[in-house]
């Protein structure tokens, strides 16, 4: 299990030299993973094999499903095998402690929307987010400069074998001081996201209070809505942001960095908390 | 309606010089849109504003839910409003033709997956896959090396103002010739994707036998599947591919490009398609 590259043939042409090379090449494996509780499927989503038992916790938890880790009770994958018999990891279990229930329908987002026709400014911000349940606001988190401009070049530090496949991306978790305490890596930057506030949750680390969320693409709404459910009052993005991240971010009191290619970095919310 | 950038405040910061800097930046613009089927919220998607019409078709045919745009008998904006009473136009009902029923249930991906604890290789792949009416593999289009290489300048060029925002992904379907058809943007790659397919539908241009997708983004399962779905016999994308698109493209026979990077790309399927 836990596949993150696998290796296939490809065909490369060069148009200046007219070459045509047929050669292996290192691709990041995608594959579906499907949740369920109990016995009822959830949500399916591809991802890169690994670290599927941190996905499926931070999956219910940035959704709004469960507040911890440690309303789950018990996580396995099924046994299933493939038409060779090798098995396939592709299903996650999840089994709820004694009494606990989820939060909200899994479905709430769409049924939530069935009410009215109006779907619009801060009415579908409503609508569409996962209402956090820390004061992210509030965190007195700061941060230097420097800090926030060496956080990218960290990150990619984390992914040795697995940057040259050109498909994966990384989020982290890291300190005021620039430590990376987790990175994990996937081919969706929503689950790499998921994996990394989900491995802190089953460290029963949340909330994320003084961390900042490093992530190796772009920080839309999705990716800031994640951190203010954990908890996570900055969030460092390599690329760029889109107005209904810069408009959340406001909103729940978010430090949201874009643009970080250091020397220079963009913040587009609370930039009270970075020091020159 | 269709602003597809947006002017917001940010302050940037150099840890070379310590300059700090507030100055406005212009970004992606991200919002809710809600496809209906008649009263009833099919799915809801985070979009950049702007070819609505062309996303919720793209959407129900790439996802296998309809056949083709003459299935529909009307698309309309919801007029709904937002605080200060200006229309958002977030909401896209779809009325089906007289008779036209959906010809998979819209949660049957979710479904079919109940029925086993196996979601693995192939099987996995059937599951998640929504099977094409067309084929694909039989398709006579053949390309050139200088066409292939010259597609992303190509579709940047069509792309003058958004460039800037580093936020927006984009989608085009070019001949074998190498002319752009038509281009369209979002923040999200699928939807790019699935309004480059829906314009082309409204056209009654399905199957888009012949033709070539060009993508900015990162070539996955699920663009490969689109392709696959509309009829399309070649993906050229900018970015890498993943494992199963690689054995999508395969089974399917559609040529897949990535890293196309001119001078050089690499082909993952169907190489016999492009000539030095």
């Amino acid at each position: 299990m836990g596949r993150v590259t696998t290796r296939v043939r490809r065909t490369r042409f060069d148009v200046a030299t007219g070459a045509r090379v047929e050669r292996p090449d290192t691709v990041a494996v995608e594959e579906p993973l499907e949740i369920r509780l109990g016995e009822e499927p959830l949500t399916t989503t591809m991802r890169t094999p690994g670290d599927d038992f941190d996905l499926a916790i931070g999956h219910l938890l940035t959704e709004g499903l469960l507040h911890g880790a440690d309303e789950v009770a018990r996580l396995m994958h099924c046994t299933d095998v493939d038409a060779d018999g090798s098995p396939t990891y592709n299903v996650v279990e999840v089994t709820l402690a004694p009494g606990v229930v989820l939060h909200r329908p899994a479905r709430e987002r769409t049924e939530a929307m069935t009410s009215a026709c109006g779907v619009c400014g801060s009415a579908t911000v409503e609508a569409v987010r996962t209402t956090s349940r820390y004061a992210v606001a509030r965190d007195p988190l700061a941060l230097t400069a420097d800090v926030v401009a060496g956080l990218p070049e960290s990150l990619g530090a984390r992914q040795p074998a697995f940057e040259r496949t050109g498909g994966l991306h990384a989020a982290g978790l890291a300190t005021a001081s620039g430590d990376l305490l987790l990175v994990r890596e996937d081919v969706g930057r929503h689950n790499a996201v998921d994996k990394a506030v989900g491995a802190a949750a089953r460290e029963r680390a949340l909330p994320l209070a003084g961390m900042v969320l490093v992530v190796s693409a772009r920080a839309s709404f999705e990716i800031v809505q994640k951190a203010s459910v954990a908890g996570i009052p900055a969030v460092v993005a390599v690329g760029a942001p889109t107005s209904l991240a810069v408009d959340l971010a406001q909103e729940c009191g978010i430090t949201l960095v874009a643009f970080t290619r250091s020397p220079r970095f963009s913040v587009y919310a609370r930039p009270d908390r970075v020091t020159s």
